[in-house]
């Protein structure tokens, strides 16, 4: 037989189970809709297990790992369509924007402040705390209006602590964007790259420019952050230390920059995003973030992602991470993770909103974190 | 009608589903294999759409989302079986295990040498280096025989930085642990828990013990590492100054815990692996580990899973990184991040080694990073 014969004798058998699977979720939809006027419990556990066992035992046993998997999406896609029937939506009530808000940050003069200042215009109100967890706090007991919080970084770590800190505390995203990391090696003005013999700086960012230190044969003395190196540079009488720090943050303390280009890999950034205690949809609001856990047998995330691809919708970001402390309440054998999922979507599509309320119906533990503007 | 004669219609309508997928796989096989015959190639992208498109059309409105979803499923698995049939396998040679290997890792007395221990024996010969990145490059240079490093912390962060150096170096993964971080405050001989004005330590270990820091009323000063900390105690004459650092660690720098069970949250651990030049696969391998690039559309992760779900494979982690700076060749707007993935297998299963191999031709980047054993 020739290529386009076979072809055609697929498209027949496609036109035929498409037909067979409008069928079978119209009855899907049918008993879907009987349980629910007899007040059933609607999905059931032991009839799908039956529905999987038929279809592998109707095939033969090459096949029958291909039938499973095309029978539980199958179930799955069924389940979609019966949950945007069924569903009854509460709808988001989006609070207001504060004006002119009081912002909480960590750390004066670092590339916090630039994200604060991208996020709420140049001379925001920003009030400074020691930790991200205390500002966590400050926001939750009203304190500030916003908290500003990193909370990715695409080379270094040190920002995952946050993620632990999501959890312990109530609060929606309402913001989010990518600060350029520039670091600069600054100095007192008139001060020379010569004369410098040690550089100060967070152990982080003394990393990140680890070519350039060698190279410059400079020795190196860690600090608390990237401002803290700034500030003590500036409050030193000694002319041969230099800070690492951004440009803007050199400034702040009356340093100068004195190299610039510093940094091993140059296209580096960190995330940023802004917190508040109560759920703020801005109009432009186009990211969805949830976290929530996930049975751990083979193939449950796969159908927790089922969900999203019958809605069309795109992750753009996801990360397992083992139970912190924090939740160890919910651990078990079959709950050793949580999830952090973000994708490209917006409350007020029904769907989604449909889609957020199954999840949250469907798993043990489940926490919607905000629907949130990508700042430019 | 009721439930047992709608259940009876779906189970009719299954059964024929079933024989239609058998029969639509069958001729899917032909048609690869009159392909590869005719060195033609297997999977073209415009007849997907087509079938997607043709499915759409033949179901009403409210069902064409899900009628394209089972078709592209219903495609992928055709193509796994596919993948079965025609892949050659070029099999993994795993290298023997070195005997009384030279271990390189990061700071003297930190959890690190513990993992050391739990991986090669107490008293095996560890060879310390500055940081991560040395590390990676003594095994790469042949100055060790493996590596330890850390690569994930159940709350805090700070080694996420590993995942960046993941990407530049070669080597392999042949052993994973969990060590659990439990701190101590720790001092010299004779001093008490009252004499203690300041306590040192890593800025996370701090942070780690904030509650009980806190209430005693100490005041602390940053360290490099706990063990630099637990140092800087024991060569001090200062009978006020304590270190948070682990038991282990107090020890070895000859000073006592004085106060123990002292972290905010019990429950705390870090993952370390083993790292090696060379492939290596212990006898007892259960877990592989790779990292990839996934097109940034719409379902591209999920297609993915679908194939790990066909060979009934159980993710146990996974996670989008943004495409670091290194790697910035790779980046279009298709292509944003790179994915980790860990799963329960073994390379010596046929079919995962198709998985992988069906993996490396159809990504833009592919990375295999190991088949290792996870230590208890």
């Amino acid at each position: 037989m020739e290529l386009t014969e076979l072809r055609n004798e697929i498209d027949n058998i496609d036109d035929e189970i498409a037909a067979l699977f409008e069928k079978r979720t119209r009855i899907a939809c049918d008993i879907a809709e009987y349980k629910r006027a007899h007040g059933m419990e609607i999905f059931q556990g032991g009839r799908e297990d039956e529905v999987l066992k038929r279809a592998a035992d109707r095939v033969s046993p090459e096949n029958a790992d291909g039938a499973k998997l095309l029978f539980m999406t199958l179930m799955d896609i069924s389940k979609c369509r019966q949950q945007q029937l069924l569903t009854e939506i509460k709808p988001f009530i989006p609070e207001c924007e504060t004006a002119n808000p009081l912002v909480g940050a960590v750390t004066k003069g670092s590339y916090t402040a630039d994200a604060c200042e991208k996020f709420f215009g140049n001379g925001c109100n920003i009030r400074y705390f020691r930790d991200f967890e205390s500002v966590f706090k400050a926001v939750e007991d009203d304190a500030v209006d916003y908290g500003v919080i990193p909370i990715e970084n695409s080379t270094a770590g040190d920002v995952s602590a946050t993620y632990g800190l999501m959890l312990r505390h109530r609060f929606y995203i309402c913001r989010s964007t990518k600060i350029r990391i520039d670091h600069v090696l600054a100095a007192k003005p008139g001060v020379r790259p010569e004369d410098i013999k040690t550089v100060m700086s967070h152990e982080m960012a003394l990393k990140q420019c680890s070519v350039f230190l060698e190279k410059s044969g400079y020795s190196t003395e860690n600090a608390s952050s990237t401002a803290k190196a700034a500030e003590t540079v500036a409050a030193s009488d000694d002319n041969t230390i230099g800070a690492i720090c951004s440009a803007s943050c050199a400034k702040l303390f009356g340093l100068v920059p004195i190299v610039t280009d510093i940094m091993d890999i140059r296209d580096n950034y960190t995330r940023f995003i802004t917190i508040s205690k109560d759920l703020q949809i801005p109009k432009n609001a186009s990211v969805v973030s949830l976290c929530l856990t996930v049975p751990h047998t083979a193939g449950s995330l796969y159908r927790i992602l089922t969900r999203f691809a019958y809605c069309g919708l795109n992750l753009c970001h996801i990360e397992s991470k083992p139970l912190p402390g924090a939740l160890a309440y919910l651990k078990d054998d079959a709950f050793e993770f949580i999830f952090y999922l973000d994708f490209i979507g917006s409350v007020k599509d029904e769907n989604v909103v449909k889609l957020l309320t199954g999840l949250e119906k469907g798993t043990k533990f489940y926490r919607f974190l905000g629907n949130y503007e990508e700042v430019d």
